[in-house]
């Protein structure tokens, strides 16, 4: 499907998981990025920023023949970004206003190569139910979300009793847009 | 979150693995059921009269204080329904009357104890890329999915990269419709 070598630029366990699943052999290489973002991104516009970004930080390093692929992950809820919880009252926070809410979920990606860069995303829209305080503290006490974008995962307890509906789809929401990544390799 | 001892009636490796998400503790037994129904019966009408049939198999066995959760999933599209496929030949007919098409998926769920019955269901709008002949085949052969009601697993390669939308929930494409049984385990 695609002559490249891949490398996977992430360390989330999720997305090493959807890349496995699409049958390709990889290599994982990460680094740790700044994640900050200059304010005037809205977003999709935000991930976009952050997967280039991500990218970017391997650019030298790589050798002909290697297709790096970067990612990132947002909520975006009432015009903000939910990011990664900084503790368990910010988890409860978050949770709190997705409770009962539709959130967009965006992932941009990054593939590049020593010839070319390109970037896309996929959005998928969340409708949780009002969830009870102590569903709240029952997920973040068991499953501990300090990983994960927005304080939850949809492939967690939170996301198989509190996620009514979405519209787009699940691998978007679990960190990796495989239908449009499929294709971009395809392509690539 | 529920009293009583919970019975699952079904073989499937999908549900069993979404009910242990759930943090319940159950028990799995499983009858073999004729899965006919009457003729004048469309969409989600086929799943819950199905998922009746099954738990009425184990009416005379269930013992005060056990609930027993059978389900049944349909895809339906055209007006008309795909079961498993009987071979090879017939998964390629289903998986091409999916290709570039909505389907909808529906789960009918019967919880029963000695005391009452509660039926219920849940939709969810699937949408296919076109598939091309070689990727309904790849699939075919590599996860033979006979056991798959319209010949497909969302959680297969196929849905991987052939699924571009979905409008409803994830798990009731698995097979178990989590966020509707949670809700009804609770009211039970």
């Amino acid at each position: 499907m695609n002559k490249h070598r891949i490398i996977l630029a992430s360390k989330s366990p999720r997305r090493q998981y959807l890349l496995k699943e699409l049958g390709l052999d990889f290599e994982i290489r990460t680094k740790d990025t700044d994640e900050s973002f200059p304010p005037g991104l809205v977003a999709e516009g935000i991930p976009l920023y952050l997967s280039r970004k991500k990218a970017l930080a391997f650019k030298n390093e790589l050798t002909p023949g290697e297709l790096l692929i970067a990612a990132d992950t947002v909520v975006w809820i009432n015009n903000q970004v939910l990011n990664k919880p900084v503790d368990h009252a910010d988890a409860v926070r978050m949770l709190k206003m997705l409770s009962g809410n539709m959130h967009q979920v965006f992932t941009g990606v990054c593939l590049s190569s020593t010839e070319k860069t390109v970037s896309f995303f996929a959005e998928t829209k969340v409708y949780f139910k009002p969830l009870t305080d102590q569903e709240i503290d029952h997920y973040i006490h068991h499953s501990k979300p300090f990983d994960k974008a927005g304080s939850y995962g949809a492939q967690d307890w939170i996301g198989l009793v509190g996620v009514k509906r979405i519209e787009g789809t699940y691998f978007n929401v679990m960190g990796l847009p495989m239908f449009e990544l499929y294709q971009e390799l395809q392509k690539f």
